[in-house]
C-alpha cells in the first residue's frame, strides 16, 4: 500500500524538486552558530492516573530521579509522551509542568507536530512562549501518498520559518509510515532554524551518510532508540533520544561516555546488553513496555490511555526477563 | 514496518481473543432493527478559501448541486474532508453547516475518529447533538503497534457503548496503515450499535466474505470506493461511501441504479469508465486532485490545506485527461 | 522494504519508457485471432511420494477424477504445483505426464517462468514442443529494485517473440513481490502473442480497468483466485485459475455457470460459501493447506516437499472446519 | 502482502517452535573449533558476453587485480554473481574457474541456496567437491507464508546436517522479502555446522544483538554491504561480505584495518566517503550499477542477463558521480 524507500524511480523524481529548491536559500548556515543539541534525551512518558487524567504529581515524582541523571535534556511529547491522545490544552499543560520540574541546565525540547501545517505553527509557537528551547516536528502522515519530497520540504520550511526556536525533524517510520528521505533531509539542513534530525529509523547507512553529506551545515543528528546508539555515535551522531532513557537513564548516559573517552569495546559490551530491554519497550511493546519497565525500576509508570493496551501477564514477564537476563535487574 | 495483514501467525494469535471477546455480548442483535445506511454518499470535501479558511459560502453552493442528486446522505470529515487537518471547533462547525445545508431528507454521516479512545468518544458525543444521525470511526493508527486486534475491539466497543447514535466501522489502510482484520469486524458486528463497515482496502474477497460472516447480525458493508463499487454491490455490499461522488454524483448513483435493476453489463460498462477517473482523484493525486476535478465539473473545489499540495500542471492535465478519455468531459 | 504500488512517482516515471515503447509495435493485435482461453482451470498440484519424489501413479488418479469435471483446462506448474521446487528435468516430465492424462479437450497451459530471459526462453521452447498449448509466464523476482517497468516489458516481449505458443502474463505478489502494474500489462496486451493475464493480486478495481483498456486486443483475463472469481467475472474476466478447483471443481465451474446464465444471486451465494475454504488452502496455509484439503476430498495430496511444512494437527483442524462450516463436508 | 517484522504476534508464536528445538541439540558448540571466516570478501561479478554467456576470460583478468588486495576469501554467487541467471551447469562451472583463478590463501564461499531444501543439499553437496571451503545459503523466499521460523530452522538444519563444509545463513530480504529472524539466527547458531550469518539487511540493532546473544556459540556475522561495514565491526561484525569491494577492494579492506588498529575517526571518515558510492551499485541500481562501476576502475563489467536492463546513460553519469564527488574517480 505503502512505500517506505528510495526505489530508483522516487531518487530519480525528487531530484528535480530538491534541487530547485535549494536554490531558494541565499545564504548557507556554514557561518552560523547552532544551538548545541548533543547528548541523550528521555523522551518522557507522560503518567496517567487509572481514569486516564494526567498524574501531576506522579510527574514531579519522575523528574525528581530523572533530575540527577546526567542527561542533556527532556524530550516532551515524543512519541513515547502518547502526545497523540492528548488534546492541546493537555499538550501545553504539560509541557508548561514539564518546564517547571526540569532542572534549569536540560534543553526542553518538545513535539510540537501536527498533521497540518498551521496547526503546528500554532501549536510551535505556544511551546515556544512556554518554554521550548527547541521543537520537534513529527512527519505528517495521514495523508501518505500527498507526503511527497516537495509537500515535506514545503512543510519543514514553513514551520522553520516561523518557528522562535530551533526546529528538530523527527523521522519515526515505525508509527508514521513516512520515512524523511535523504534529499530532503540535506535540503532542509541548509534552513538557518532547522537544526538537526531525530531518525527513529535506525538505518544506519542512512545516518552516516547524512552526517557525511550535512557537515558544512553544522547540522546535529540524534539517534532514535537506544538500540543504536553507540553505532549512531560511531557514524557521527551526536546524541540519542531514547525512550529506555526513561528507564536505564544513566547506562544510557554512560554509552555516550564510554564513546567520547575513546571506551570502544566498553561501549559495545554496554549496547550489547541494551539492546534486547530496549526492544521489548519500543517495537515489542511500545508504551505499555516502557511503563512496565518503570515500574520495575521505581519509577511511576501507570496506565497507557486507551485504545493501547495494559500488558498481559506474560507479556510483563518478558519485558522483566529481558531486564534480569541483561543483569540490569535482579 | 508494517503490516497490513492477516498472516498464519496474526490468525492464530487473535482468535483467543477473539473469541473470548464474543461470550462478552449476552444478546446478539440479530432480533433488532438496524438504521438502513444503503446507499451512495459522497464523502464531501472541506472547501477552503486562499488563506486556508474554510469557505463556508463554497460549501453552500456545492450543496445547492449536490442536494439535486439521488444521495442516499452526505459523509462529514471522511478522509477526503481533509479532517486531520481540521480542529475540534472547525470539525464541529462544519457539521454544523452541512446539517444545516443538506436536504432534510439525507442522512448525515460524521466522521468522529480520533487518536484516542476518550477524544472519539466526546467527538462522536458532540457529533450526535450537532445532529449526525450516524458516525462513522476510523481505526486509530499513530501507534501502529499496539492496535491489536483487541486493542481495536475493546476501542470500537468503548466507542459504540457511548454513542447516542450507530457507529460505522471505518477500515482505510491507504491513510492509516491498518487494515481492520476480519475476525474484528466479525466479532464486532454483533454490538447493537455497531451498524457496518465502511471498507476502503478494496479487497473484495475480503467484503464478501465479511457480508457472508455477518448476514445474520443485519450488519452492512459500504464500498469505500468508486473503483470497486459495482464488485461491491455484486458481493453483497449496500452502498458506496465515494470520493468520486463529489463529482460524478449522478453517475456513482447509476451504478447502484443498474446493479439494483438487474442490468449487470451495463452497470459493469459504467463501472470500467469510473474506474481510472476515481483513481486520479484518490489513490494518485488525493484530495488536490479530488478538488482540482471539482473544478472542472462546476464545483468549488478550491486549495486543500498545506502540507497537502496543488496539483501541477501535468497533474492537473492527467486528471482532466482521465474524465475526457472516458467520456465524462468534452 | 519494497515496493508493490503504484505510486505516482513510478507512474510518472514509468511513461515514458512505455510510450516510447508503444510505437515499437508496427500492428496491433485487434484483427488477429487470439486463442479462446476462457473458463477455469486448476493449478493442479504436484504429487510426491514420502520421500519427495512425484507420484506419478497419484498424479493420474487425481486425473481420473479431474477429467471427469467442466475445466476448460489445467494449468501445469502455477505456483500450487510447487514449481519453484522441481528441476528443469521434473518440471519437463511433469508437463509431459499431464499432457498424456489429461483429456484430449482439455487445454494445457503450462508454468515456463524462470529468474532469466535466457531460461524462460528455453523452458517455453521445450514445454511447448511437449504438449503445452498456452504457457504462464511468471514475473521474474529475485532482483527486485531492478524490475522497473521497462524490465518486465522486455522480458515479456522476449519470451512472447520467441514463444511458438500464446504467453499468458503471470501476476502473483504474494509469492514474488511483484505486482505487473497496469501499464506493463496494457502495453504487452498489444503483443500478438500475448493473450492475457492471470492476475492473483485481486485488485478488483485493477482488473475492471484492465478489462477497459485492453478490450481492443482481445486481451483475456483470468483471475487467480476463486476468492474474487465471481466478482472478476463481474468486471470482465473470462475465467479463473484457482488452486480450488483442484478440491472443489464442480463447485468452482459451477460460478462461472451461474455467471454466465444470469442467475447473479445464486451467483454470489455460491462465491460466499467459498471464500473462507478458499483463503485457508492459499493465502492462509498455502500449498500444504490444498494438499491436506485435497485428501479431505478423495484426491491424493500427500506431503509437500522440504521447505514447505506439513500443517500441524491445529491447523488441519482448521482447514477440515472451514470446509464443513460452509456444507462442503459433512 | 508480506510482512518483513517481528510484530509481537510473530514473535510469540515462534517461541514455541524455538524452544521445543533448541533441545534438540545434543551438545553445544561452544567447545568446537569453527572455521575463521573473519575478513572482507567480494561476491564477485559474474561477467558475460555481448551474447550473455559467461566471459571466463574476463574473469581471469578480474582476478588478477583482485588476487592482490588484501581479501579474506571471494563470495562466488552471492545476489551480485547473477546466480538467479545462471542454471546449474553454469553455477558449478562458474565455481570451478573461480577455485582455480583464486589466489590459494583466498577462502572460497559458495553460494548454493536453490528454494528447494533437497536442491540446496544437492548444490552444497557438489560445491564443496568442486572446492567451496563454505557455502553461503540463502533464504528460499518464493512461497512467502510458508517460511515460517519452524520451516527456515528445518532448511537450515538439514543442509548443514549434509553439508561437508560449513554453512554461513545468508538473509538479503532486498531480494527475498525475507528477514531472517532472530530467534531462527540464535537457534541455528547452537548447529556444530553453522559457521556464521551474512546479513543484509542492515538493522544494526540486530546485528549487535546477535553478537551478543551468539556469543558462547562462536558464531561469526558478516556485514552484508559496504554501506555498514564500519558500523557492524563497531557492534561485533567479524568481517563483511560487500559489493563495493569488487570495485573499491582496497578501501573496503582499509576499513578493517582502521576499526582493527583502534583508528575510529579515520575508519568513520572512510565508512562516510563509501556509503553514497555503494547505495548506487546496491540498491539504486543493483549489478548493473555495480558492473558499470567494475568499468569505471579498470574491471571487466561488461552486461547483466535479461531482464536486468544496462543503465540508461543519465544512470551511469549518477554512479560515476558518486565515486568522482567522494574523491575515488577523477
Amino acid at each position: 500500500m505503502r512505500v517506505i524507500l528510495h526505489s530508483r524511480q522516487i531518487w530519480r523524481s525528487s531530484l528535480s524538486a530538491v534541487n530547485s529548491f535549494c536554490r531558494g536559500f541565499s545564504t548557507t548556515v556554514s557561518n552560523q552558530q547552532r544551538l548545541d543539541i548533543s547528548g541523550i534525551y528521555p523522551p518522557i512518558a507522560t503518567p496517567f492516573n487509572n481514569d486516564e487524567s494526567i498524574a501531576f504529581d506522579k510527574l514531579e515524582e519522575n523528574f525528581q530521579k530523572w533530575n540527577k541523571l546526567p542527561f542533556r535534556g527532556y524530550v516532551v511529547q515524543g512519541s513515547n509522551g502518547e502526545y497523540a491522545y492528548l488534546n492541546i490544552e493537555e499538550r501545553l499543560e504539560m509541557l508548561r509542568r514539564c518546564v517547571d520540574l526540569a532542572d534549569k541546565n536540560k534543553l526542553i525540547m518538545a513535539g510540537s507536530g501536527c498533521e497540518s501545517t498551521r496547526d503546528t505553527i500554532m501549536m510551535t509557537e505556544k511551546m515556544a512562549k512556554i518554554g521550548a528551547q527547541v521543537v520537534l516536528v513529527v512527519t505528517p502522515c495521514y495523508y501518505k501518498s500527498g507526503m511527497t519530497n516537495t509537500a515535506l520540504i514545503n512543510h519543514f520550511t514553513k514551520v522553520a520559518d516561523a518557528s522562535p526556536v530551533p526546529v528538530i525533524l523527527y523521522s519515526v517510520p515505525g508509527n508514521t509510515g513516512i520515512d524523511l528521505s535523504p534529499e530532503v533531509i540535506i535540503t532542509l539542513s541548509q534552513h538557518p532554524n532547522i537544526a538537526g534530525l531525530k531518525d527513529s529509523g535506525g538505518d544506519i547507512s542512512k545516518l552516516g551518510n547524512l552526517v557525511y553529506r550535512t557537515k558544512d551545515n553544522d547540522f546535529q543528528i540524534l539517534a532514535g532508540s537506544a538500540g543504536f546508539l553507540y553505532a549512531g555515535y560511531a557514524v557521527g551522531c551526536v546524541g540519542g533520544v531514547c525512550a529506555l532513557a526513561n528507564v536505564l537513564g544513566q547506562e544510557t548516559c554512560d554509552v555516550e561516555t564510554l564513546f567520547k573517552s575513546g571506551k570502544h569495546s566498553e561501549a559495545r559490551d554496554l549496547q550489547h546488553r541494551l539492546i534486547s530491554p530496549n526492544a521489548h519497550i519500543t517495537k515489542l511493546y511500545g508504551v505499555p513496555g516502557l511503563k512496565a519497565a518503570m515500574e520495575m525500576f521505581g519509577y511511576y509508570g501507570g496506565p497507557t490511555r486507551s485504545p493501547l493496551q495494559p500488558l498481559t501477564k506474560q507479556e510483563h514477564d518478558k519485558v522483566k526477563q529481558a531486564f534480569t537476563s541483561t543483569g540490569f535487574l535482579k
